[in-house]
């Protein structure tokens, strides 16, 4: 297919040529004092994107591994722990604590909103013996488009009076909507480099909290790789315990330029402008935003119904056979009745209109009910909505 | 500014990332029995893009050298030319043969149309002395978007029975409008590597006929670097008489292999349907297209007339400040006046609405006169107009 | 400092550009028809390095990690393993295998000489209960420069008539050192992609035959990431259970063909050709291989004992800042006291005289006491030892 | 052939990753605000490295191309212009004069020494009635390795009391020996990028003196694209008169910031000791340097003549196809007489040690005599010639 291909999934998202390019550079010796500036570089400035002063962990591995580390390094088998099922994701981490032996109470859920504070602070309140030991929630479900709020949660966990740890998943969040790990005293926050901070596949990340580092002494899980023990010990000194992914590495580094130079907080403003402008288009379209709760649409990607008797995953074929663009398909159980658009990483406007409009024209190709003017209304929103930077120029 | 750049100037074009790659190789030795392998590659398969099968020559040079090059190698200090005025280049052209001491006649035109076939016809028909030695024009006006037909200009000359020299500039038309050097008996056409053929600049081409050559020959203009004569004999055995721009040639390999791929008449075609996508949604805002004639209208670029009392700069600069999208300026005459749209290239259908989204967007920050809809009008062009490769998939 | 480093660790080797070329390719739905078909190249070329018709397990990881898979996919806490202490590494993955609740038997080395196969037959001959559930060895000891004999470690075994799973390290000998997964009745082959690969550190490779597979729908370790029954379902249409490094895939890709297209006994030949001319050059200084055992010397790193009262860290810092090169450290018991030269990868000849040059030149500036005439030794066993590939030229 | 290549030719010279990323950014626009940073950047930066402050004019284009710019810049058919017979290019320049009408008065040479300032300076003084309009001598001659002493030239024009333009080529001397544009009082400084400034080839470089100025203000010589008026006109706003190798131009920032890193002075420094190493090898092989005045003999490139008999580019075709090392040819009049080995760029010791193993190497497959020890000779130049940087670490 001819041209620029518009990556539209909710991660990966598209690397920008820059972090390409730095990416591209010498890999060098991993125990070399010109290694150990770039370790506390990104160590560091990891920090700064977790808004925590407190030790952030790098794996080599992916967002999956980055689950698996903060229960292997917290929780022992035969544990309780308080998930909510707001989605696939959610469903899966639920399974990798199943594979370790922790007991799940799995808060039920339709996929259409985000955790719900009130049933976790009820369910904690009804723990008196406090047997639950960690909550463990998606922020943003990237199955869904639906995200948790997660101030909210630490609320009603505090509200209980519960001692449980808090352990949040950001794999597709962070660096797009604001997240706290400090503030909101989350345990440990959880996320990977392929969605907000714009990199390759191939890292993963703890962000972990005094309380989630007493709770790795004294838990019984077996564990190596994912050891935060070690990994701490010689991160202190800007270097890994084993062999980093130093080009990843490098590329880590220059996002997290980008992101200061743009703004963390602009940054975020400018997710929810894209967002509201895609929920503008879809609404225009006549569809459905799989997320039923509007303060907890994502801002970083929107999940659409098919109306029914329409396959999602045929419609996704259509536009990227036509027009050179992939969409994200329905997972688990909404598999074929919902397909998803990323708006996330280095997206832009004009990006966002782009990609909208081969949404609606393969809308039209592949016949589904639709009304026509979707990127019209996300157009509108975006004049409207702080879009330009500048109103007018003198 | 955030996000990728939209860069819908009518050249230099965006680079695909897969010629920057290309580009990036080693250097060579420009004696290896190496380079001499990509000396031929870039040699031959340049000729299969002016579908020619006489030489092609390639200078390290904008295409400003390329259009000395054709004056220098086959003109006389006081010979006579004609000329078309169908725009900036071709007066910009036109002010290189003057200080070459050449006399131009210069048939008047008021920028929005191409070339006259039957005004050259005429004039051609009237020099029974046959002082005329070469009928110079430029195939596709970058500076406001109207195409002369070569072929009909050619059945002018011959219908005129005239044997001047035929010279045609096709620096913004090459590998994205038709063009045949040997069907259309040109005999110089002149060209650049940062439009159609998708690479930065810095080569010019000049693709030359037997007629050609021989005036080469025998004319008196003195030259080094642009002559033909040093340059083909070297180029038989895939060197170059000086240095080549060699990373230059990698990507030029490169970019000859993707319009292979795609198919020139397809990438000839692609050119089509987006220039009608684009005029579609210049309609439907209510401006008015540059250029008059429809068969001239560019495949390549739209230049768009602003309503009175509106700056064309001061419009431009807005689009780029609150979209991140580069236009192309008024240039000469109708500087302020007009702005461009590039959609040549690797442009797509995608990149072609996001950037007509930012036009629209922009004419209503800058307070334009417009009705919207321009967007809505291209997409119905483009799924209308053979937009999709595939109509539906089963 | 200026120019070219010379990077002479033994890994990670340096990344051909053009296989950074490779990496710097756009990321793709990791999900999509695109992706399924790098997958599958890589998942089969793969097989071709190890030399196995059998499955090859991919991780986002370190080579660590792949040490861990080995472990948790196969064993159960409380399981007896044999291992041979051949130096650094061997010794770390001892730890892990402990972590894990394995009992590990270890049999005791110097350091400077690769694991006996005559030891491991004896100890398994003894072991008449088959309490031994694996014999773990590593290929190359990168902490050493010794090599282990797989083939006969496999004699022993079968010898021995012991049904115990037998693990290898090949984490940096693959794709520089002959070895053949199936031939020797491998049951795990631990693999990263740092060294012989020539790719940036973040894979993790574990080949494994029906004799593991075994092993794992039996043992009781908990286990998710590491898990090979999902990775190997999910595999069999290209597509991976988690998000892959799509990129480093990308740039495994190019390894493949590159390892091809010189030819695994080539990459082998060659790799013995500049391990040879590396020792003769520190024979001539008059130092000492920490390898004794010359068949067991390594083809990929040489590993060099300092004069008594000679730190080697401080002349591996004076090679650094005077010459711009890179050699490793002394790890674990022998730090301080050997430094070691990478000769792997896309090492050449001229690549590692430059690299032997820089040694000879900063045992000179740090006092080290040694005779000249290294360089001079090695271009001698390069230019007798087939390091030509063309004697001479008609 | 298998790993890095070791290019030494002298110029193109290897282009530094860091030069090669810093070029694969995305074309911008080259009238926009963007643009106008880097064309000040670049066009004030160029300054600093001909060590002037008066204005330097970057083509899109060869060495070639500056060569016949300062000629038809300066000069009328019919001028008369003393030249020195240095070598090959000194003898290409001259080629090019002639084919623009002037007369060369062309002091002969035996190709083994720079020009000579005394045979010069009573040329010039012999010529009362100042015919000779300018003195134009090659600075570094890339065909045999030899400088001409360009203060001694100037000092020997202003002793006879001469008002000749002074024209130096210092196309593969410029960043790589001492140069002074404005000490020296030279009128034009030509150059081209591929040598010291360690880019890809496709740029040209003229300084220019007041004096040229006013002198291309009355000459009569046709031409455009090499017009500096025009140029200077548009450079004070950042810009070029037509579409500027925008990529080089990249290339060409990043390569100033680099020589300012290292800093001028050092890196003619290092030059002096890569060459003066190269030369004791070349002694210690027993073989004879080209040029035969000592202070003449390059900082660039050492040539080197072949033993009676034995031809240099079987020699060569040896060392490459046997050790994957470019060396450069004879040219002209010591075609298969000389070899060239270049030791320019971003060259270092152990890149330059390397490449010296594989002359030494193939002189021994090619059966030419010599001596055994080069290496060795040019590790002790290196050793004692201020090579290191640091003589010890505390």
């Amino acid at each position: 297919m001819q041209g620029r291909h518009f990556l539209q999934i909710p991660g990966p998202s598209p690397v920008p040529d820059r972090i390409l390019r730095a990416m591209a550079m010498p890999v060098i010796d991993h125990r070399s004092a010109e290694f150990a500036e770039l370790g506390k570089a990104v160590l560091e400035g990891s920090k700064t994107v977790f808004k925590t002063t407190q030790p952030v962990v790098i794996y080599p591995s992916s967002g999956t591994g980055a689950w698996e580390a903060a229960i292997v390094n917290t929780l022992s088998p035969g544990d309780t722990v308080l998930m909510a099922e707001t989605g696939h994701f959610a469903t899966l981490w639920r399974q990798i604590a199943v594979k370790f032996g922790i007991e799940v109470e799995f808060i039920p859920g339709d996929w259409r909103r985000g955790a719900d504070p009130a049933a976790i602070g009820e369910r904690l309140a009804a723990d008196k013996a406090h047997r639950i030991k960690a909550v463990m929630v998606v922020h943003n479900e990237t199955s869904t488009g639906a995200t948790s709020r997660v101030a909210a949660i630490r609320q009603a966990i505090d509200d209980a009076g519960h001692p449980a740890l808090f352990m949040v998943d950001t794999i597709s969040s962070l660096a797009s909507v604001d997240y706290r790990h400090d503030e909101w005293r989350v345990d440990v926050t959880v996320s990977g480099s392929q969605k907000g901070l714009m990199l390759p596949p191939g890292l993963g990340f703890n962000a972990v909290s005094e309380k989630a580092l007493a709770a790795s002494r004294s838990n019984s899980m077996p564990r190596s790789y994912w050891d935060w023990a070690e990994m701490l010990k010689i991160n202190a000194n800007g270097f890994f315990p084993y062999t980093p992914a130093t080009n990843l590495l490098y590329g880590l580094k220059e996002a997290i330029v980008m992101l200061q130079e743009e703004g963390l907080e602009e940054v975020f403003a400018r997710h929810q402008r894209l967002a509201a402008a895609c929920r503008a288009a879809v609404k225009a379209w006549g569809l459905e935003v799989l997320c039923e709760e509007p303060s907890e649409q994502s801002p970083v990607l929107t999940g659409v119904l098919m109306p029914d008797g329409h396959d999602a995953d045929r419609f996704r074929k259509i536009a990227l056979e036509n027009y050179n663009i992939s969409l994200g398909s329905g997972l688990g159980k909404v598999a074929g009745k919902v397909f998803r658009i990323g708006h996330l990483g280095e997206c832009n406007a004009l990006t966002l209109l782009g990609a909208l409009s081969g949404v609606e024209m393969a809308l039209a190709d592949a016949g589904v009910p639709h009304r026509a003017g979707g990127v019209a209304a996300a157009m509108a929103s975006l004049q409207g909505n702080g879009g330009p930077k500048v109103a007018a120029v003198a």
